[in-house]
């Protein structure tokens, strides 16, 4: 008796304690989460804001007077120097890599010696007038050395003589007008057009298809003058001595002259020069107004339309030529700039991805710079290295993004996109499997209005969630978020009720990634009121002028526009790589595909007995878009019922998200432009600044009008939306479930 | 006193519980798995071994007997009809899902009502002797209806006359000697050349390029005829009557020949004929040896050396024309066969992955035959089929790979690969986001010798490790792994002491996958003694005697053989989709691409003065493989640290596996070859069936040997070394940690 009660008393007890165990093994199993703590996106939100919050006007302010003191031209010591000065900050900021990435690539300088110009000369070659060889420095800057003058970089050698004709903007339409209504031809002549409208590189194209024999650029105060300001120093016109310098190419996205495709290192095979992408193969040089005046204000030949007629005191008169009394001078120009193979360096930084180490955002800008580069593009540099810093200052927090972030300072972007696009061909597969966003920082500012914004369709949503939670930086705004202040300044009506977003276009860095590799990308600035302001770009563009001080006294003298841009750019560059699933919105880019769609087809439209005859319809495109938008709205409605806190379900849908934008790059490329991949957007074959969509349909319609063999052209037509349409179809399967 | 014993005991009882719920607590806490429960290796493991056992003989040949029955060329009621059977079998045998996806492409068939032939004719053009219309056709398949006559696929129809020209094989170095030694000119000519050596369509591009007007192919006993071997059907060689059907594009990776680059759907956008892909511009036509001893046997002009020389009883002169007695007779060929536009049919069967459903491991083979398809392909096919009962077998006891399995039956790979290239159009961005690997179904034994295994260089391993757990087939061979039988058989002696194994070369459907997408790729079969057997291929290939009965009698009356090749086939693609960690030895390629180097510098170096006057090294690429080496050894040391419990890590490391392959692409294609973008494996420019390693460098230094501008052509050799170095260079990248 008592054996067994002591035995069932035992029994009681183990059970008790049998039981307890179990109930805490219960407790247990399930307190722990089935996977590694992983930073939540409300973590991630408090970061943002803390990230925001820790951008500096006034650091800004400091960045750009420290990179802008002095002139730092790519391939010359003083942009090295700054390049080693960034490495130097970004490291003691805390980015966890830091390297100087050097390439060798074709620049182009004017001789030392020999300065370039041109000259009116009379019937025994006499020089009569010659264009000035510099720009009056600005006050302050007296005492600088290696200020470049005002040139065409890659313009060859020559010194062509001849008659000058006088096309406007140089734009493919001026050279039509010219020759069908004036019946003027330019070939042999020299031409000479005002800058604006379209990018230059084009404009010297156009000259050489015309059979010009060289081509003279100059700003007119049509483009480069607003009304009622002061030229710099007083105000920020142009002065009739500057002008604007820039490079002539015709690269279609090459990157160097002499490596396309490739990276160009030391062991890598360099074309000769003859064969080189997109050099130009007549001279040509800018010239500010001053001197533009004397070389139009004799002319003959027609009186233009109007709309061919700048702002100058003169009569704009075609030519060829001079009027009688001037008849027998002639216009020479005298060019000898030297191409040559310099090194290069772009500055990588990075923060490694805490969780997805292998997933990459990219926030780039270039460094180098005309002369100073005040605007262009040190105050895009300078929103960078405040946004490295504020990272830096996260991350002594303890704060470390889900996918690795990626710092760059390219060089050489003024010589035609260069540092940035030798970077993308040397890391091509890496990006090309791992690179989630590009987010572009050229200059930061250009205007004293609002926000611009362009950038893919699939951010959006982000640009505008993001803009929401920053300040306007607008006197008198205060409590009005960027948005708010955006939104009223630039609604895009005809689309919706939101703040106007543009295609990209081309024209920097982020063309390599957007347009070759299919890397979702955008990019955003202060800009002018477009409605108002009509000159080009900001008229101190490319001079000397582009100061520190023409940012401090007039864009942005309490550097908070500067400030607002850097909370965009970095707030992008902090979504994209902190949020659990990847802010892209697939829908917005289903809308835009709609819109691309309507508005390439209503242009073929245009001829609608020809599309007849040849049998071309858009439906195949109309149908792939549908499928597209099916497939978007599918997949965002499976959104809901992901499990985030399965890791690879999470990075299944994150892949697709990522991979989507390379859905619609061609391996074969544009018809004649290699490296112009992206199916959906490149820049206009007319002006590379300008974004096309559906650009490969575009252009083969825009060949109709001047063909001569109308059924090949129609039939280019129907060749290219079946590449559309296929392209649309295929990018819609990426968003189905994967298997 | 009482109170506090009390206090005390229920203290110490509460110290007692918490301390038991905190046990509790802790063994459940870590007794949880940090993850959801995924299959282990070893669990793998034991259904590898399931899914082997469960391939069996007597099914493979039921699947054969089912499918050889009929001829089943591409484009015909009857290969639907297939199709729509696999289709069906698949779904019962538990497949996911199973699907038809139809392409419409060119195909070319003899015209019904008007046969192609070969004539003698006198000078009145009478037919003195005509080849014949069809092979004897095979006992028991006399009232089988649909046998298509051998003829040249994509032939142009013509009739052209001339002098005979005989040119061996018709290769590059035949046609140099044709006219270098013998100074024999075949410009306007027809050519007949004896089949073998090289892919067909080689030798018609030959002799387009050497001006001839017509080709006629024909198979000698040299070449198809094993010593010792009765003719079918007593025996497996070709009769005399037998003739190779074939089609004589040169495709270079394009497939359909009217939509290179994308897939051939309704809407896709369709080149004319004339601009059409690789389609040969003069008549072409393959006979048997009993009437090309006619064509031959008569012919004048020079005796040609002896490896000009095959097994007939005839001189081999070569011409051109006919001897003194023949002299008036000429050549006519009769080519009346049709282009048409067709709708093939693929079928596409898939077992989602259970973890990662978005990573593809893909089977695939054709199914389309010139007649019956006796073994090619059906031998693979059936092997397919095999391979789909037993994993649904796997299935239906509960297993699920890890990723997703594709099996395709394509169609018109006799037609250019049609089937295969089309889908991988069609899927090109997933696949190259997606897919891990693609191993290749066609033709499942060529011989009766052993094992033959052509992959890229990361297979090697897993192929060695996966034989020794599969039985030699051989008779006598009982406990014999097949990786013993195969590597006495067949050792690499000059590079390991292990069983050869090749480079993928082309001829058949796994080239877009590899060549173009850059999939991690590999074959199996059974083959012959390469060092005993001389003749090409295997006797009856592409003949009406290519039976079910040529496998069951001769090449493999137990069907163990074809069984081996299953579970080579089946264990490949269960280990790529089931290893937690891929199974890719990235140290293999680092041995490969070192191999490689050194074989084309001594390829170089056979020129070592021109090396020296055009400045060429090959440092650069050897510089690069160091590279690749290094970093392929420290990826497989990180291995060892690898924490394969957390998904994210490992699924990082995997997809640095996958995407190795990858790496290799160069989006710009080989020179003139654009669908062949793989930088170290092509298809050699001479002979589609064999691979060339680093194709780019060795066809600029093949050129060498014919160049008038020496110059340039050591300039092309030194691009591509350089694109080669860059290539390894970039691939190596990839392997480093990423970020």
């Amino acid at each position: 008796m008592r054996k067994e009660g002591r035995l069932t008393r035992w029994i009681g007890w183990t059970v008790v304690v049998a039981g307890l165990l179990l109930l805490g093994f219960i407790i247990g199993w399930f307190a722990k989460p089935t996977r590694p703590n992983t930073p939540n996106d409300t973590a991630s939100g408090k970061y943002l804001r803390e990230f925001l919050d820790e951008m500096r006007p006034e650091q800004i302010r400091e960045h750009l007077r420290k990179f802008t003191r002095l002139p730092h031209l790519a391939g010359t010591e003083q942009n090295l120097k700054y390049a080693e000065q960034i490495m130097k900050e970004w490291k003691e900021y805390g980015l966890d890599s830091v390297e100087m990435v050097p390439y060798d690539v074709l620049l182009s300088y004017p001789n030392k010696t020999q300065p370039n110009y041109i000259s009116i000369i009379d019937q025994l070659g006499s020089e009569v007038f010659n264009t000035s060889l510099a720009e009056p420095v600005p006050e302050g800057y007296e005492d600088v050395s290696n200020i470049v003058p005002p040139y065409s970089a890659f313009s060859p050698k020559g010194q062509p003589e001849g008659d000058l004709v006088y096309v406007n903007y140089g734009r493919t339409e001026d050279f039509f007008q010219l020759e069908r209504d004036m019946g003027v031809n330019a070939t042999g002549r020299i031409v000479i057009v005002r800058y604006g409208k379209i990018f230059r590189g084009n404009k010297v194209k156009n000259a050489m298809l015309a059979g010009a024999k060289g081509i003279i650029m100059f700003s007119d105060p049509a483009d480069y003058w607003a009304a009622g300001v002061q030229p710099y120093p007083d105000g920020w016109n142009l002065p009739g001595g500057g002008a604007q310098r820039g490079n002539v190419l015709n690269l279609n996205g090459a990157g160097d002259p002499l490596t396309p495709g490739y990276p160009a290192k030391e062991y890598t095979y360099r074309l000769s020069l003859e064969d080189g992408v997109g050099l130009p193969k007549i001279p040509v040089h800018p010239i500010g107004f001053h001197d533009a005046i004397n070389l139009l204000k004799n002319m003959g030949g027609p009186i233009p339309p109007n709309n061919w007629k700048g702002a100058l005191n003169i009569s704009y008169r075609i030519g060829p030529g001079f009027t009688d009394d001037f008849k027998r001078q002639k216009l020479r120009m005298n060019i000898h700039s030297n191409n040559q193979i310099t090194r290069i360096y772009n500055v990588i930084g990075r923060i490694r991805g805490a969780l997805e180490p292998d997933r990459y955002v990219i926030l780039g800008g270039h460094r180098d710079a005309w002369v100073f580069g005040g605007i262009d593009p040190m105050s895009g540099a300078a929103v960078v290295h405040e946004t490295v810093r504020s990272a830096g200052r996260l991350i002594s927090k303890g704060w470390r993004p889900r996918r690795t972030l990626i710092f760059a300072s390219w060089d050489a972007e003024e010589f035609g996109l260069q540092g940035s696009t030798e970077w993308a061909e040397d890391n091509a597969k890496l990006l090309q499997e791992r690179a989630v966003a590009y987010i572009n920082a050229d200059s930061a500012i250009e205007g004293m209005y609002t926000l611009r914004v362009d950038c893919t369709p699939s951010l959006h949503t982000l640009v505008y969630d993001l803009t929401k939670q920053i300040a306007s930086p607008e006197e008198g705004e205060e409590g009005v978020s960027l948005y708010e202040s955006w939104h009223k300044r630039d609604n895009w009506t005809d689309n919706r009720d939101a703040p106007r977003i543009s295609k990209l276009g081309s024209g920097s860095d982020f063309e390599a990634y957007f347009i070759r590799l299919g890397i979702a990308a955008g990019r955003a600035r202060y800009t002018k009121n477009k409605k108002t302001e009509q000159y080009s770009s900001y008229p101190v563009y490319h001079s000397v002028y582009e100061t520190f001080e023409v940012v401090e006294k007039f864009y942005d003298p309490s550097f908070k526009r500067l400030r607002a841009v850097a909370q965009v750019r970095g707030g992008l560059i902090f979504q994209l790589a902190d949020s659990q699933l990847l802010p892209l919105d697939v829908n917005q880019y289903a809308d835009a595909l709609g819109k691309y769609a309507q508005s390439i087809a209503q242009l073929g439209h245009r001829h609608p007995e020809e599309m007849n005859t040849y049998r071309v319809s858009f439906d195949s495109l109309f149908s792939a878009v549908e499928n597209f938008t099916v497939a978007a709205r599918d997949f965002h409605e499976r959104l809901h019922t992901l499990n985030k806190a399965d890791p690879l379900q999470l990075r299944i849908v994150n892949d697709q998200l990522m991979y989507l934008e390379r859905a619609f790059i061609d391996p074969l490329g544009l018809p004649g432009r290699p490296f112009y991949r992206h199916v959906i957007f490149a820049p206009s074959s007319h002006n590379k600044y300008a974004g096309e969509s559906f650009p490969g349909i575009y252009d083969a319609l825009f060949d109709i009008q001047n063909s001569a063999d109308k059924q090949k052209s129609w039939e280019e037509v129907k060749r290219q939306i079946s590449i559309a349409a296929f392209t649309v179809h295929a990018a819609a399967m990426t968003l189905t479930p994967p298997a």
